[in-house]
């Protein structure tokens, strides 16, 4: 598989060459072939101009080719087959398994896109009929639809190089609302994303929508604010660390036109296991709590990154099962080497803290005690070098007291590691969700209804958190009307909206009210004759039936 | 009606008092009793403690309290009776028919809002059930639903002292949201915010609610600043000029924990008069474009401040009609001096552009070349100054090649003013479109269809404006489910919501989801039962059914 490592504006690779760079095997720490060019100034600029000029003829476009365009998509990223996964894994680590999985979800939530844009109803449309004998003024008629916002930027994550990235669930949310698309390509993975930008414009062709509906740009994070900054841009939805996110909304509250940045930039995920469950299930608590902190070598958003229980004998069991759990476990190739140091990096700060030991699991020698120094990467086994690229999973130990006075302590490590910390009493569940800052997930692990006595643990959380679960772990995220993948900040940029599930396309698209207009000018939603049948609220009611 | 011109921090007159000021009234300039004290950091930091210890309390409440609290504050402001609207009328020179109609329209609000809490399907509860036997893997149990932010600051409008203040919109919208409201008094009208203030406060205690789901604090600028940067506070709603709305978004975004800022800040609400419209109706759309313009001296978000028409003969007609339709019209009093001056001024920028020319209408003389020096406000009669009080209409005229040119045109001068762009050709009415900021409203008047002609002129209001009308005039605006008040940056700081009609709600709400939770510990909302036959969306497909 042919790669030529430019950006592509509209369907076409550019022909100027900005710095070139290559992708980084992580196993090998070795380059991989080609050589990308970050794209130019005026590339930043034809990218956003094509994507505004082209966005009246998408908005235009009936919902059944936008349909079709998403599901052509999926049909072309699944026509790329093993060449595709491992390009992936030559680029990310990710094992093949592991790739053949996301490709599905990937393809799924395209096709779940399609099938929101077929239905049609999303656009929320609400008429209010006239009323022209109304005291003291008559009632005008009113027409209200959801309507695309403009050209979307779209920042991918490196941990989910189809889900999140190029033709991720970012991408099939601001296409289904009508919205052209400048994705720039990850820097840890830009031969993935060559790829899927060239299964999109194939697409594009196969059921004849203009190419300048979207753009391929690669370069970093300078890029990505000249993306931000460009006036025609409508939005932004990024997924990654605070600081480049906080960065990005910081970017766009500046401009002279601010505009909407949907920043998901993950969190702790905590994790409550009630006493009763911990006596009940303390076992299978453990395994499936280390299953999640260390799957994808702990890269994902969701990772339970802090676990509160009650001090005592059930709590010394649970970290013995915790030990035996872990006991097997391997260490893993992270997604890029910079992951793996801003991670040993982050564990390190926590683990220098007061009060806080690691669990001898996994024959793992306390690695954030040796072996680095003067803020170089450690070069020894247990941490991340030239020789052994491999990052073993921790699970620290600490008390509630020194949680509540630490700010370290709150920050995410981004890998594999996780924090106990021992609480001395049921009521310390409650101060210490009140210390966290706002979370995309909290888990609350409990037992014959034990629950209804932490009225107050629920009530704090429900004010953090996007997403709550109850004996499950956080680290699935379905892809469903249901799903809220967002929360306050810093989870994410704005608490309104989610990232996953159908609801992610309501972060690109604004009301438009009709006044007075002719059926035949009005957008076939707002039609008196409702052909497709429309849920629609009516003078307050919703239905489905035209009007008469 | 005796008023303390203290704050009021949840439900209790506060005893410090700050900087001391008096509301003017407009029509004398003279300071009106009694004082009223400026908040202290202090009743800050209480008021917005008081309502984010309360969100919880205001969460739980059940949907009937919560509705009839809203309809209870409508009761007691009637009950207020004329003394209230005499004390709106001296601060704010509204004539008291006008008033009567604003209260009229802000307690229908809060019964919109109370029947959208009964009514409880605006929670846009969403239900994905179980499945448990799903390959690869199982689906887990996951149920959303619209929950309140938390606390609110609602800065209102100084041109509507009901409907857009202490108990307008905003506060309706966040109240049925479930969120806590402080309100800050616009110093214009202290003495009408107190006494809706204490409405509110009465109508807490009448439907047994805390009193700390509300406060009123007095101050300026840096009060509001204070609200806003308080880190408790959740999302806030401001009405008013773009360089206050601006400068508060501003302030919201540089916080730690950035939150959201719903700022409707005005425009010019331009106006295409298309040719056979101008031929068909001219004399009737220069009286319905003069009333619009000269409604409530010019004081609504939604003046159409800018007027798009052909030159030609009819051209020369429309102008002469206009100019008699304006030929009784009388002056009137601004809202507060500092309005008037910056009016004046914003005008006479506009004046003082090349190519730009004053209408002779009302015998007004051209006040704007005269009578005016140094940014002083014109003491002459036909300006505003100590001895006349009154503003006169005006309206202005120039070239299309003008307006594209010069950026001061773009500018809102707001009062009775409007400026009249005469194009050259029918393609112009587009290109002027294209020059065009973010719109709240944009209005074209047509005949015969010829609007389908001039699809491109649409295709650009799209893009730029929250509510597009035909044929009519926008300074009406209903409050309705289809209603849009807002639009793209700088109408108002986000095109994705509406601060007029029940959708201004969802301002301040978010999604949280609920994983795998026992049926006993989900909100009634979520629950199978669905006892109040919400509208949700089950698997996909909505309906009122319960769950088996």
């Amino acid at each position: 598989m042919k790669l030529h490592g430019l950006s592509i504006v509209a369907g076409q690779p550019v022909q100027s060459r900005g710095a070139g760079y290559r992708a980084i095997d992580p196993t090998s720490g070795l380059p991989l072939e080609p050589e990308f060019y970050e794209a130019s100034e005026g590339d930043v600029d034809r990218a956003i101009l094509s994507a505004a000029e082209n966005f009246a003829e998408l908005r235009r476009t009936p919902d059944e080719t936008r349909a079709r365009f998403l599901e052509e998509i999926a049909r072309q990223i699944e026509q790329l087959g093993d060449d595709l996964l491992r390009r992936i894994n030559a680029e990310t680590a990710l094992p093949l398994a592991r790739l053949q999985s996301e490709r599905a979800r990937t393809c799924a939530q395209l096709r779940l896109f399609a099938g929101v844009v077929r239905d049609g109803s999303w656009v929320d449309a609400r008429i209010d009929t006239a009323l022209p004998d109304r005291q003291p003024l008559p009632r005008p008629d009113l027409r209200r639809m959801l309507v695309g916002l403009g050209p979307v930027v779209v920042l991918g994550a490196s941990n989910f190089p189809l889900a999140f990235s190029v033709a991720g669930g970012d991408t099939a949310s601001a296409f289904a609302a009508g919205c052209p698309v400048v994705a720039k390509a990850h820097p840890a993975h830009p031969g993935t994303s060559e790829l899927v930008a060239e299964a999109i414009a194939a697409a594009a062709r196969a059921v004849g929508l203009t190419p300048g509906i979207f753009s391929l740009i690669h370069g970093g994070p300078e890029v990505a604010q000249a993306l931000v900054r460009h006036p025609a841009t409508a939005a932004v939805a990024f997924t990654g660390s605070y600081q480049a996110g906080r960065a990005l909304c910081d970017v766009a509250a500046a401009r002279p036109h601010p505009i909407p940045v949907f920043a998901e930039m993950s969190g702790l995920n905590p994790v409550f296991i009630l006493p009763e469950a911990l006596r009940q299930r303390g076992a299978a608590i453990a395994q499936g709590l280390f299953a999640s902190v260390t799957l994808g070598v702990g890269q994902f958003c969701t990772k339970p990154g802090i676990v509160f229980l009650q001090r005592g004998p059930d709590a010394d069991a649970f970290i013995a099962q915790l030990t035996a759990a872990a006991k097997d476990a391997a260490g893993g190739v992270m997604l890029t080497p910079k992951i793996a140091e801003h991670f040993l990096e982050a564990r390190q700060k926590i683990l220098e803290e007061p009060d806080v030991s690691v669990l001898k699991i996994n024959n793992v020698k306390d690695e954030s005690r040796s072996g680095r120094s003067g803020g170089n990467v450690s070069q020894n086994a247990e941490g991340f070098g030239a020789a052994e690229k491999q990052v073993r999973p921790s699970i620290a130990l600490t008390t509630a007291a020194q949680f509540v006075k630490s700010d370290v302590l709150r920050r995410e490590a981004f890998g594999p590691f996780s924090l106990l910390v021992l609480v001395d009493s049921a009521a310390d569940f409650a101060t210490c969700a009140n210390h966290l800052e706002g979370q995309l997930t909290a888990t609350v692990h409990e037992a014959n209804s034990e629950l209804a006595a932490h009225a107050a643990l629920l009530h704090v959380l429900e004010r953090k958190v996007g997403r709550m679960l109850i004996n499950g772990f956080p680290t699935g995220v379905e892809v469903s009307p249901a799903m809220q993948h967002g929360g306050p900040f810093p989870a994410a940029s704005d608490p309104r909206f989610t990232s996953v599930g159908t609801a992610a396309l309501l972060r690109f698209a604004r009301p438009i009210c009709y006044q007075g207009f002719p059926d035949a000018l009005l957008p076939e939603a707002l039609k008196n004759s409702n052909p497709r049948k429309l849920l629609r609220m009516v003078n307050g009611q919703p239905t489905r039936e035209s009007i008469a």
